[in-house]
């Protein structure tokens, strides 16, 4: 059973929450819009499911709920976030502006987050970018989950990858949005409480062979998509968005799932480009161009469409949240 | 059968080739420099083999020889090259240097190459940034091969991207360089000519429908890797090494293997980002630390080792080139 919550209504409650486990009120503010914003899209396992885990790491200290995000620019393209063990959003909300404008004046521009926590849906940020009309592009790791190719110890996290642009015309933007594991994590763990099987190109045991258990899937690791050129993305992606920062590396991390251990340290880097920075007209035009080849196709979808469609109908109609978990966040937010 | 070039005489040689096919010395040079360190890395795929066609394409004038890439900075952080419609290597020596000063002095920066032709191997010009303190990725288009997930007709290329970072104390840089398709169509190009089946995951049909039949599959589509997140990485590249400088996207776009048509007009996109863009010193350890922990386990390899070992062995012993293309290289150099 579940109950339908209206955006706001689920943004004061998320909110409330947070600010009951320690976490001030811009802090939780941002945190809040995020979670239910993911929810929105209909991306449930980025959403208000993650706040009571949220609320307990802010509680114990593992995130801190009163961080302030320092922003400072040490290079003119290059803008440094240090989300001082805080929560991700806040930390985009301080920097994205200051990338915004880096980007407009430069043409190309960077920002580096540290001290970081779970980044939540890496489309976000960079439709943000392409809404106020910049090509984004970000870069995040996460808790090891993914072995380097040939091995069995998982190093890399998930490592979601997204690329957004502006279009025409009021349409919402082009968002390309993806972990890097072949299925996410969160499907071996529901079929491991059912008890069933999973397809053996799902993951790996912990000695690194393939596996149809979910629970030595669990104990092992997940396997990228695209298998060793896939594997191969993945390191790439956990240098981008750690090395620049000294973040933590996958392995290196705590969980986003629990309170325990120290902050998870991770690390995110977005890239921005401004569509004229080359010194052409008509970008978008040209993206639109593309599109609507791969419009003539009838069971071709343009990436991002279904998310955008999610919201729509969150805006008019709120959201669906389970029952269990609408009493607990309401008992936590007492 | 096959014979062994110093790489000195395989360079002299393909400089010659494409001399006496209508390219300038300089263009020759470069081109022919990189052709040869394609093949002295064991990517023959990208090695002397294209020299027949690219000669042919300078001859009808499909690539212009004679061209002279044009290098400009229509922002501080944005380098634009025209490639004129000349080969791209040349483009790529015009504009890396550009490149390299504005990622030194903002940090992070980024070059399009318009009007341009095949980049060979996409690994060799962010080497080329590693090499000089930087990181580097790089995003390719090429004509089309692979269908929008969901599609039967093909629109983008296999579209290769590459990251490439420093190492510490003068090991060679991490090198991160893949093309989007599962395999290469080169793979089905054998098969055909061998009349043997192919597993039906490489390829669809023109109907959009997997085969087992290579020449189905030539008339039809590559699949991307990773199935429909591998698309829509294809359509993020896509849109990024072409929009920018209103290049041509891959269903646009002429053969790089003819020289009927117009000139390809492909695109591609370089960015760089300085390691201490973000103020952090120490980032090459960070890299260290990631390469040593995946050392541990004995069958994982560190991308790009093997074409080191392939260069070392070549820089030693010169390249094997198979008779007939030896001959048919001689013969057109004369």
């Amino acid at each position: 059973m579940s109950r339908v919550l209206g955006l706001d209504d689920a943004r004061a409650l998320a909110a409330a929450v947070l600010a009951a486990h320690g976490t001030s009120e811009v802090n939780a503010r941002a945190t809040a819009a995020a979670l239910v914003a993911a929810e929105a899209d209909g991306l449930a396992s980025h959403g208000l499911s993650r706040l009571p885990a949220y609320a307990d790491q802010a509680r114990a200290g593992k995130v801190d709920g009163h961080a302030t995000p320092v922003v400072d620019r040490p290079k003119p393209g290059a803008v440094r976030v240090d989300a001082a063990t805080g929560f991700a959003f806040p930390a985009l909300d301080a920097g994205l502006p200051v990338l915004e404008s880096a980007t407009r004046a430069l043409g190309v521009a960077g920002m580096a987050i540290a001290n970081s926590h779970h980044f939540g849906v890496a489309g976000h940020p960079v439709e943000r970018l392409a809404r106020a009309g910049l090509v984004g592009l970000a870069f995040a790791n996460s808790p090891a989950a993914i072995a380097p190719w040939g091995g069995a110890r998982p190093l890399f996290g998930t490592n979601p990858v997204a690329m957004a642009c502006p279009r025409g015309a009021g349409a919402d933007p082009l968002v390309v949005d993806m972990s890097l594991s072949k299925v996410a994590r969160g499907k071996v763990m529901v079929a491991a409480r059912k008890g069933e099987a999973i397809p053996d190109d799902w993951a790996l045991d912990a000695g690194g062979r393939p596996t149809t258990d979910p629970a030595a899937a669990l104990k092992g690791s997940m396997l990228p998509m695209g298998d060793a050129k896939g594997a191969a993305l993945v390191l790439a992606v956990e240098i981008l968005a750690t090395a620049f920062t000294g973040a933590a590396f996958g392995f290196e991390a705590s969980s986003f799932f629990d309170a325990e251990g120290p902050p998870p340290r991770v690390g995110q880097l977005v890239l921005a480009i401004a569509p004229d920075a080359f010194g052409t007209e008509g970008v978008v035009d040209r993206v639109e161009t593309l599109l609507a080849a791969m419009g003539e196709e009838p069971d071709v979808r343009v990436p991002g469409a279904r998310r955008f469609a999610a919201r729509r109908h969150a805006e008019a109609e709120g959201i669906a949240i389970p029952d269990d978990l609408a009493d607990e966040l309401a008992r936590r937010a007492a």
